[in-house]
């Protein structure tokens, strides 16, 4: 065992008690003949002071400390005189009397300040991502999100629900977006897609009578990104059967709850308030309205569901209606006669977004559970027999053979992170996000492949000119 | 809200209460003027009893109701006489009177029998896999993987792990299998891989000071697929920092107590007997012994440590040394002065291996977190001055800023629940796996994909005559 406590672990109980601390060199003072080094893991920061009359090598060795240099340290524990005691540090009520140091690596002069908020360019930031997870800020959004996962996690264990891994080399699903694709080796000349969300997978799940199914999941989208948006982001992807909005919208209500209360200490009022869509746009002129009284408090957390989404949507590009979610989302009841009709813009749907602060944080819908009523969808986005057979047979097959009425609901778990730590990107919620273009800068990704990888899967590239 | 109870929960104590169960028709038998249907969940399994003089709508319609048709019943609890409790069910105490009949959809006759173990090709399970869940093998099977991830999470959280999320879209790892490859359409000629392991990432978080990593998390492999591989399996993923072997071997230890315990009530003795892999190699002609004292034994689960594995191995093929397990494994300190002779093949390394009857279900290592001895490995397996910075160039970057010394393990999933439910394959435990093609006869994945897709990548695909 190479240490017997964090750096965030001592305090005056732990007097004259001989410990091992291990950590990073975070800041280094020399006051005459001693010297004081702050060292510093994840779990917090110590104060080390070296007296040459008490261990003169490791006082020696210590005057070749540079920040960031990695250490470990055999100590006695000094209870700090009530003068000086740091009351901004936890471990502020003692200091470790070193006995024993071994640097066990060094460091080079890191390319930005680990303490405090110096403002860094995110290029530099990214590209040396590793320093940048030591500050505070990166550290604290990585643990949230932890926390804020496995409250989700033991919330719907309790719940009943089972977590089960859909597959990520899939089939194209039809989201609206680009797919990202992969060729087959195997089966050369064909490709999977990378999953934008694993609705269908979670449908074919009810037919199984999973009942309540959950998943913490990535997903994939080829866009031209914009400002915030991921090529790979994370869901809180739910689906249950037999269940109407009721039930989603009261489960969701009890989850953030939760998760409101372990992450950010705050009681959140339930039921959120509700609100169709043509009232948002006729009032707000806004499908996600933000109806927070004081938009300066960081610490009000304004949710509201958005009912009543339009079924479908005009395409003038392609001269056709198109979903306004997805093609799985059920009819209101009360407007099912105008499926019939020739104007299918006022057509509601059972289709609800959750809104939080003003950004859509999660949307979900009552499903489609019959072959007719699924099918009749596809006929009127005009999808063609071919294609309906060829992207959704698998689905309405199993619509066949006793599908259940069933509902769900997906979340985005960077955006939630982002929000809940007042961080203006999710970039700052993600370990290794990408830049816009699509780039990983600290591993360089995507880079160009060798011939030979090329030719194993049958594929030319055609650069552009 | 559509149901008051699942089918697995009423007992004697529900008496006379008036309840809304859902579910599939499981059995149906017919007495006399009576029709008796077994209804299905996810929970358990409820006889429902329809009588004309109680009910006679419910009972016509009854009439009609084939094989898992999907059903909303309402009706009363009644307490069966002690001769006719079904011993053989959790509510065989009871019978739902039946008082009103919905059925929610109906069903083509199931390609195959739902219930009991009737022997189906594997094709035919895959293709229509949500009948295949329905049945108790996979539910079960599904359920226990489940329960397994989850006491993993709650174990590895209270020791104050974090699980992190590394990149899907990332660079090449080098871990000995083909990578699969995924197209940039906004870098026109350059590849995402997908990851081998997080291998490279988890190091990284080290460097970046979250010295207790974990994650639940998929990774890729495009193999030629051997009898029970799968182009997409599942690892539990760690990392931790200042940690020696005992260190990964007692937390490994003590989780695998919790996971037997919780998910087959097994009491494990710890530490598990360890064996050196010249020893293994000597007494068992294997570097993963099976050292169950009877195999027939279906509740024996022998652990076993192997450790010291060698650090290099020749390859005659390329002629040249390269890495046993990987090339970021340490070097075992009694040999390190070996590593400037000729002979290479009696350096041990710093590896280890879990094994489960006989079956590897785990690898790590002690890591090298030095800069120089990592250059002096790469160095040793043949890789160029270019190829280093091209592959390992930001790994190499970061052991210059204060990577602590660490150690690491993975678990494979999909092989443990394989192994704790005695199955004999690991497509046993995914909900949709592949074939052996490395296909998805439900979804019908691979698949071709349209010509604006391939333009839109800048590739062409070139088929092999």
């Amino acid at each position: 065992m190479l240490r017997t406590h964090t750096c965030g672990e001592l305090r005056p109980e732990h007097k004259d008690q001989e410990v091992v601390l291990c950590g990073w060199v975070h800041r280094r003072r020399d006051h005459g003949k001693l010297t004081f080094i702050d060292i510093r893991d994840r779990y917090g920061v110590t104060q080390v002071v070296f007296v040459p009359s008490v261990a003169k090598p490791a006082h020696e060795l210590a005057q070749k400390l540079g920040p960031e240099f990695v250490v470990r340290i055999k100590g006695t524990v000094n209870v700090r005189p009530e003068k000086n005691v740091n009351k901004d540090l936890a471990t502020g009520g003692i200091e470790l009397l070193a006995k024993e140091l071994e640097i066990l690596n060094d460091s080079k002069v890191p390319v930005f300040e680990i303490d405090g908020d110096v403002d860094v360019t995110e290029e530099l930031r990214l590209t040396y991502r590793y320093l940048d997870i030591r500050r505070d800020k990166m550290r604290e959004s990585l643990l949230l999100r932890h926390k804020l996962a496995n409250t989700v996690r033991s919330f719907l264990n309790a719940e009943g629900f089972c977590e089960v891994e859909t597959p990520v080399l899939t089939k194209s699903t039809p989201e609206g977006a680009r797919d990202f694709l992969v060729p087959s080796r195997l089966n050369q000349g064909q490709f999977y897609a990378l999953p934008q969300s694993p609705q269908l997978f979670k449908q074919l799940l009810m037919v199984s009578g999973m009942d309540r199914y959950y998943q913490i999941v990535k997903c994939f989208r080829d866009e031209d990104l914009r400002a915030d948006r991921q090529p790979e982001f994370t869901q809180i992807d739910m689906e249950m059967s037999f269940v109407d909005e009721e039930d989603v919208f009261s489960l969701t209500e009890r989850m953030f709850q939760k998760v409101l209360k372990e992450t950010k200490g705050i009681d959140l009022p339930v039921p959120f308030p509700r609100m169709t869509h043509a009232e948002a746009k006729a009032k707000y002129n806004s499908d996600k309205p933000d109806i927070r009284k004081n938009k300066e408090d960081k610490n009000e957390f304004a949710f509201l569901w958005v009912t009543d989404f339009p079924l479908f949507k005009w395409s003038e590009e392609e001269k056709r209606w198109d979903s306004e979610h997805h093609p799985f989302t059920s009819v209101h009841p009360e407007d099912v006669a105008k499926l019939e009709g020739k104007d299918l813009s006022n057509i509601r749907s059972r289709a609800y977004d959750l809104v939080l602060n003003g950004n859509e944080i999660g949307s979900g819908s009552i499903r489609i559970h019959r072959r007719d009523v699924q099918k009749r969808i596809f006929d009127i986005i005009g999808l063609g027999a071919e294609e309906i057979e060829a992207r959704f047979g698998f689905l309405l097959r199993a619509f066949e053979y006793g599908a259940p009425p069933h509902a769900g609901v997906a979340y985005g778990l960077d955006r939630l992170v982002a929000l809940l730590s007042g961080l203006d990107s999710i970039r700052d919620t993600i370990a290794f996000p990408k830049t816009q273009r699509g780039s990983c800068l600290l591993a360089d990704a995507p880079s160009v492949v060798n011939e030979k990888q090329m030719r194993e899967l049958g594929l030319l590239a055609v650069t552009k000119k």
